[in-house]
């Protein structure tokens, strides 16, 4: 906690002052149009811009994550909120802060847990096909918005407007670095400065709405955003808390999910150290704050984050700098935010969501590994047929599915001796030389649930295998746990073998495994002995016994 | 499908009819009373006990499984209707019914998936710690029915039949197996005799109810039961598919873990082989086959195959007869069947559930593993406190839990050279030597979304480690797979390692493994190359280059 601080060199702080005034031009526009993906007031996006990022300072432990609003979780929001209350009602504004409340309240306790090895939860594909889906539902619903009207009507100004808008960001996005470059601007300026397009446009945008009065024209602006800083809300719907709590869990663990996947891209590039427990802490801290300053759920967004990434921040001291200068812009008079035409705040989004497009994944999966491709698509279709909760949930079974379906194929040997040697290998790698009444099979893996089945099948066939085998040796060399499943699997086991006058042995027992094994009946029970290693098995079980 | 008809032999007939017999007379007052569980007409449950087991002899793969209604699938059937209709009314038998058919439909899809892997998924003590919360809540909910009247109230003549019912059925449990042992029955047939002490004892019951007229005395009892087969039932409540379908997903998942639970535990006796992906198509047809005759979701029942088993049952021909003799029952008079009072069935289902409770499970894993007795605990306690469902999603959140952990931490050994060799050991089991400008890392397990951010953080570790280290090997002789994600991971950890000026190499691919790399950017962007042995890796990256 606060680490960072503690170590703060001066030559830190530059960059990280350039940075926090170039997320915070950013956050304006990109702040309110995500409140409007969530359906809420735009000055609700700029509330949850300022307390979570301090606190995420405070408890969080990546340097350049920028948190606050963002496209997906809004949209999240915005569906699990649709169905209870009007988008914009008090009612919906309650409920979305305690939407954010509870998925905080979950990411707290997750990290409280200590169960952030869950960050590794979604495979790439799954992690890229739910943003894809979700990019294209999020601009699919900004379209509207973008017309004035709803398809197939348009509003001739709102529409001139918002294509006009879309198309300036487009080329903007397209060729503005590579201009500024030209202009004879440092290429990471340059790159930094193109960032910034939407916020001048969206600049741009209030001046002509400011000297046209577009508003009389029909075109709709974001309207009076209050001044001042949010107050602090303890508002909650008490009847709620039951039909939140689904939504909230997923949405706490996309919010994870997300925050850890571009911390994870950006702290390769500086191989900085992410904490996964303590990101659930601080994400979770962040997502209280929302909730008390009556936001919504926020997490780390990559494309901001690696925007300041970009300008300089070195420490989080970057983020509660644009989170000051939010503040400031709240208590300043704020009668400008209230000229920003709405097509204008669509285009943004729209331009924001199609950066999140990224289609080298799916065409690198297709040609390495068609069932991740298929995985990928699986989840997109599932966010554009059956909405981004399903998806989430489509993507969970996928890779669920995936982990168990490779956790109950462990990897099992038969063992041979190396002639002349104490060695034992995989008979089917080596020349190694079996006995036909003794079968010696190493089990590559911990045993536990999800594979003591397969283990057992395995077992058996190997039995059939090797019908004159009366001793079976299982080498436990890779074998760092076995769990009460596998425990109860193992005892079984021996029951059955005693029944057919087959002795079960273990060999090369691992210290901490054979602790376990004591405390248990297995050793007492077992027909058959445990062995230091390999060799003393083979040696005792296939030379003749004295008589 | 039918293999074991098409290898039936004669020796194995009798066993299949006296097993049959005796199932049957266990069935009647089990299905019935089950029924009553699910919220349903007493003969619901004799219908939902003929026509499954004729489908998963058709189509299962365990020879000795006892397909029909099953305390905790009533359970959850109860669980889920409660909200949406009156129990026993039209509706809520049509959507018992459609229950049983969308869970039905989702094991057929499963099967036909291929992904019968899943019925490894619930940990031992998870399933057990579902099963004795589930016990629970029946057991409570049966104590009205029990005592003829809602607690602290109770009718006297239904609490004493009730009450004197379970004190038989206790004692019958404890020593009645004894007691026909001491009359000189041999053991097996003792034992199968004490479990059809239920069925003597309805009997006796439905004879004290003639005798005395109980229903007069105010003792309520089963009924009128319509005689005759069940028609096709093709009723459909169309508005309710949505609503079932997330609880349809749940139970069909119990099914399929509850009968393959059931199922190895028998097959084990006798090495019979079962093949998960034949269960799940077998019990899928078993529920839709109980939807089309107007059932409820059925499984297989681990105390009824248990049965079966014990009384001789051969192959699935046992149940064909067991089903045979329930339709005759049907057919015949069935005015017997409603003399039946209740509180005596609530008392055969309360014994039969307590014959559920295992608690050397809770014992074993509390000395053994005390994670997972409270992963036990916590299943139970989740059931009782959340309801059925909930304790679902409990356990499936905690193996899952358990899985991703396990996964998340691979096996990674620092190499060395044992001197004089061309052999390379883990160094902190070894006396292997190394070289400060060369860092050999063998990864134990395949690499995979799961566990690449944990293999990244390892290798991070021991650069920091090994500060001298300008190449860095990965040994790939235990990777068996590498996902997309992991490929990505390799990819920007080979940039960021190009940054630094550290060489990336692999050794010891194996064959099916770089034929996937060949199909990736990986091999040209790699920043090292690609080597045979370790040892020629060595060979390559500790001499000196020749100038």
């Amino acid at each position: 906690m606060l680490e960072w601080l503690r170590q703060y060199r001066r030559a830190q702080l530059p960059g990280d002052i350039s940075a926090g005034i170039v997320v915070a031009m950013m956050m304006i526009p990109q702040g309110m149009a995500y409140a409007m993906v969530a359906g809420l007031p735009p000055v609700v996006g700029l509330y949850a811009s300022i307390v979570p990022p301090l606190l995420y300072a405070l408890f969080g432990s990546s340097m350049t994550q920028s948190i606050g609003p963002m496209a997906i979780t809004s949209l999240m929001t915005a569906s699990v909120l649709a169905p209870l209350a009007t988008p914009g009602s008090g009612l919906y504004m309650v409920l979305a802060a305690q939407l954010a409340l509870l998925s905080g309240g979950v990411l707290l306790v997750c990290g409280l847990l200590r169960i952030g090895f869950l960050a590794n939860f979604f495979s790439r594909p799954v992690m890229n096909g739910f943003t894809l889906g979700s990019a294209i539902v999020i601009a699919l619903g900004q379209c509207d918005a973008l017309l004035g009207a709803t398809l197939p009507h348009f509003h001739l100004p709102s529409a001139v407007l918002g294509i006009g808008a879309l198309v300036l960001l487009l080329l903007a996005r397209q060729y503005l670095a590579r201009v500024l470059r030209g202009l004879g601007l440092p290429p990471a300026a340059a790159d930094v400065g193109a960032r910034l397009a939407p916020m001048v446009l969206v600049l741009a945008a209030m001046a002509l709405s400011y000297a046209f009065d577009l508003a009389a024209a029909g075109v709709r602006t974001t309207g009076a955003v209050p001044a001042g800083l949010p107050g602090l809300n303890l508002a909650i719907s008490s009847g709620h808390w039951r039909v939140l709590f689904q939504p909230a869990l997923l949405i706490g663990f996309m919010v994870f999910l997300i925050s850890m996947s571009g911390a994870q891209t950006l702290a390769l590039k500086r191989a900085e150290k992410l904490r996964s427990n303590h990101e659930l802490i601080g994400l979770g801290a962040a997502n209280i704050g929302a909730a008390l300053t009556g936001g919504f759920p926020v997490t780390g967004s990559l494309s901001r984050s690696a925007v300041n990434f970009a300008a300089g921040a070195n420490t989080q001291l970057a983020s509660i700098i644009t989170a000051g200068l939010l503040a400031l812009a709240l208590v300043a008079p704020t009668g400008w935010l209230a000229l920003l035409p709405l097509p204008v705040l669509a285009a943004t989004i729209i331009v924001a969501v199609l950066g999140m497009l990224d289609l080298e994944t799916l065409r690198t999966a297709w040609h390495y590994d068609r069932a991740d491709a298929l995985a990928l698509l699986a989840t997109a279709g599932g966010v554009l047929a059956l909405g981004v909760e399903s998806g989430v949930i489509i993507g969970l079974m996928l890779s669920m599915g995936a982990i168990i379906w490779r956790a109950s194929r462990p990897h099992i040997a038969v063992l041979g001796r190396i002639a002349g040697t104490e060695h034992f290998r995989n008979i089917t790698r080596y020349p190694a030389g079996t006995t036909p009444e003794l079968l010696l099979l190493r089990v590559d893996a911990g045993l536990f649930f999800a594979n003591v089945e397969p283990v057992r099948a395995r077992i058996e066939e190997e039995l059939a295998a090797h019908p004159d085998a009366r001793n079976l040796v299982l080498v436990l060399s890779a074998v760092n746990a076995i769990d009460t499943s596998a425990l109860f699997g193992l005892l079984e086991l021996n029951t059955m073998l005693t029944g057919r006058a087959i002795g079960l042995h273990l060999a090369e027992v691992k210290g901490p495994v054979m602790d376990r094994l004591k405390e248990s009946a297995l050793l007492d029970k077992l027909h058959g002995q445990v062995f230091l290693s390999t060799v003393m098995a083979w040696d005792a079980l296939t030379l003749p016994k004295p008589h």
